[in-house]
């Protein structure tokens, strides 16, 4: 797949929140994937689709997901972007958020070798 | 200065169009700048910060603008993400364009080191 394509489809499981498709479909077996802050106290960066397919399961058991909002795809080269908007409650502490970031994914033969999330850190 | 704080600087002169300030203030001499395609036939990859300057000038003299919006930042570590709206047009062929796009930014040392243009390729 081109980087357009893999973009596209990213945009299309998030929407439908397929989280493990995407991983299975989309992610290298070596993909690194890097957070703004960790939410363990480990390391914000996850190495290998088993960490990255961890982090998925903690997410999904961890919030319950009101809505959550994919606008993009952006995309140069091996390169594309999504902006998140998500309005999650936190299960544990049932603390409702609304969360804004975008996801920064790198392409390599047909697969997401890396991806990186950054919060909006702008004036509201 | 913070990856935060540079962030910050090219969303205030962003929405300002102070795009030589931004340059002459925030850029490295070495910054590398990518398109997703070139405006001029040439490569979409400029490197140096006088490089840059010429497609700032180039942008400058052949852009009517409108408005030009910037929403952000997004910001970890190294990295931060801007997104922009922009209203423009092209004084040559009198055409009027509605841009959309993440510039993809990355920090060493206080100073930009590298650009990258992701042009929205989503459907609308």
């Amino acid at each position: 797949m081109t980087t357009q394509e893999v973009a596209e489809k990213v945009v299309e499981l998030v929407r439908k929140q397929a989280w493990h498709k995407a991983i299975d479909t989309l992610y290298d077996k070596d993909v690194v994937s890097v957070e703004a802050r960790s939410s363990d106290g480990d390391s914000p960066e996850k190495r290998g689709i088993d960490e990255v397919r961890g982090k998925t399961d903690w997410w999904v058991n961890a919030m319950e997901v009101h809505s959550f909002k994919a606008n993009g795809p952006f995309v140069a080269h091996e390169r594309f972007v999504v902006q998140y908007d998500a309005d999650v409650t936190d299960k544990n502490s049932k603390k409702r958020m609304q969360l804004s970031e975008v996801g920064v994914y790198t392409v390599k033969n047909g697969k997401i070798v890396r991806e990186e999330f950054l919060p909006f850190t702008g004036k509201t």
